[in-house]
């Protein structure tokens, strides 16, 4: 029996090129793993019509964890691969975890000129499948003066709740042990009420962890003035969305950012992927940095019961990050297999 | 009959030290107008119950414009001012464009390594009616493991084209004439729909003008790595409340940031207010820094039609800040007697 049954998205763009990369380092370090390609993204759908067939997502759900590039292109409409492919999983997978660590790596530079590396090292655990994101809204008098257009954000305790306690667990595996709620209770006082009165449920049975709130306009700020300050943030479906970013930006971009979509009870497959996109401009040159889709394989890993191997794939990307000389020329296959090399030895 | 009739909203903390120089300013470039105070905010929240009582909006309605400080203090519930207040206001006049012009400073630094004074120099139109600010929404089983609650974003043609139309306006009186529309149209398609047809129908109306869309995760990214990049940008009130802050944050922090909640036909009053807050820890110790204040007054002479005093205060503020050296003592009377002598001059 394979170790982990594994479906590849490579998608569109530069996704082949950096998840090829992602499988020698995933070979690398636990052999054994069946992979199975899936073309699914902008190339698919312009070709055949199709985002995601049923058949299809009933054979991802048969895999332990699926490991995705890249999708999209500027020729799909808004919202088509977005709702179809990428959120379509999210929801149907119940991946309500939404994982995103930030750090300064050695060897980076960071856009703020006071912070040093190693200095910014946080995860965003964004709840992936309510909120905003629910799909609930709607618009009447469309293309007239009358047009009123809605979008619903839909809190529930049972979603708000889980994807908290998440993020308490994840803390408490961590060094500083602290969890920020952000949020935005004096505007949107409901959901936000809901929020905060779950997250001091929680953190009630974790008295060993140290909790603030912050308002979400709030942590935008603080995350470009003093990012050092966040151990782990956990924040709604939109919230998370834009503090990822802001995240990626301070950090250098979102070049080297990972992310996992999960469902901790692994009661269906949690997806992994770079934050980056497909990168059409740069797309079979060879150059793409396969760096976050590696950093995304480590997710992937711990996710799956393997923390050593996370941790030496983590560990090979930073030793990589520490010793690239500015300007020196970097191929895509060649810093693969200098990864893999690494995380196996 | 006085030049300006003025309603001055001091409010808590450090808001009456800075909107007493903010006035110094005022009379020195503009004698004649008329000020009258009143007293809104934590402390009369505290002492009366009270937040906004109808009489006290009557007389409101009766000014050209309204100077505010800053309201709040930690101990208010959150929702009691911003819902009471500053949101009231902003709704029951009609204020939906809230202005908020950015610009890193010459003699300030930002957080940013690569950016120089002068080269951030940008303007968020945040809408200011509608949204999520709307405050519809509700909750079902509070307090219950069932509980649901929803925050929902209302978006009109009419709403939306008209903060659209004030942001070509100002984008065609700047140099750059660029206007960046925000928003989320692949996640939140009724209402990025309504905005993105809106914008394009406002656009074609323009074509000296230039125009870019960005998804809102994006925008906040390009904030922190690009912001030279930005001249007018437009989106809707959540956005533009987590927008502007980071914008803020880039060039220098809140402490500088100014803002207009306005009506630009002046219908109702506009109010005016730096974006930092109460500041209770330094408040009363005579170093709240007033310069915020100050260029909320210059948006404030703006809107009422006087612009050339409105540039004198700013070219005030700019050369205040040009000849501060770092860490040398300021105190606000000080400042405020130095921005009132130069913008008079
Ligand atoms: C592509 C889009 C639907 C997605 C999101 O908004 O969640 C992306 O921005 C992300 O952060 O993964
Ligand atoms: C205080 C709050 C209601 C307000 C807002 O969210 O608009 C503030 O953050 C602002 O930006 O003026």
């Amino acid at each position: 029996m394979a170790v982990a049954r594994i479906a590849v998205v490579a998608g569109d763009g530069i996704g082949p090129e950096v998840v090829g990369q992602a499988r020698k380092v995933l070979d690398a370090v636990l052999p054994g793993v069946e992979a199975t390609e899936y073309d699914l993204g902008a190339a698919r759908y312009h070709r055949t019509g199709e985002v995601l067939p049923d058949s299809v997502l009933a054979e991802l759900a048969e895999h332990d964890a699926i490991l995705l590039g890249a999708v999209g292109d500027p020729t799909v409409p808004p919202g088509v691969l977005e709702r179809g492919l990428l959120l379509k999983l999210r929801f149907d997978f119940d991946q309500y975890v939404n994982l995103r660590p930030s750090r300064l790596w050695p060897g980076t530079t960071g856009p703020l000129a006071s912070v040093k590396p190693n200095e910014i090292d946080l995860v965003v655990v964004r709840e992936g499948t309510e909120g905003l994101y629910a799909g609930a809204g709607g618009a009447l008098h469309r293309d007239t003066p009358a047009e009123v257009a809605t979008e619903e954000s839909l809190n529930t305790r049972h979603g708000v709740e889980r994807v908290i306690r998440d993020a308490f667990a994840r803390a408490g595996r961590r060094e500083r042990r602290k969890v920020t709620l952000v949020h935005k209770t004096n505007v949107l006082t409901h959901a936000g009420s809901l929020w905060a009165r779950a997250f001091a449920a929680v953190a009630a049975e974790h008295p060993d962890i140290e909790t603030e709130y912050q308002h979400v306009d709030a942590a935008a700020m603080f995350l470009v003035t003093q990012p050092q300050r966040y151990d782990v943030v956990v924040t709604d479906n939109l919230f998370g969305d834009i503090l990822t970013d802001i995240a990626a930006a301070v950090t250098g971009g979102i070049g080297l950012a990972a992310s996992g979509s999960i469902n901790p009870e692994r009661a269906y497959p949690s997806m992994f992927e770079p934050v980056h996109g497909s990168a059409p401009d740069i797309a079979g040159q060879g150059v793409a940095d396969p760096a976050a889709a590696v950093l995304s394989t480590a997710l992937l890993l711990d996710h799956l019961g393997h923390p050593d191997a996370a941790r030496r794939v983590t560990e090979a990307v930073a030793a990589e990050l520490s010793s690239r000389g500015a300007g020196s020329p970097r191929r895509t296959a060649d810093i693969g297999d200098r990864l893999a090399a690494h995380a196996a030895s």
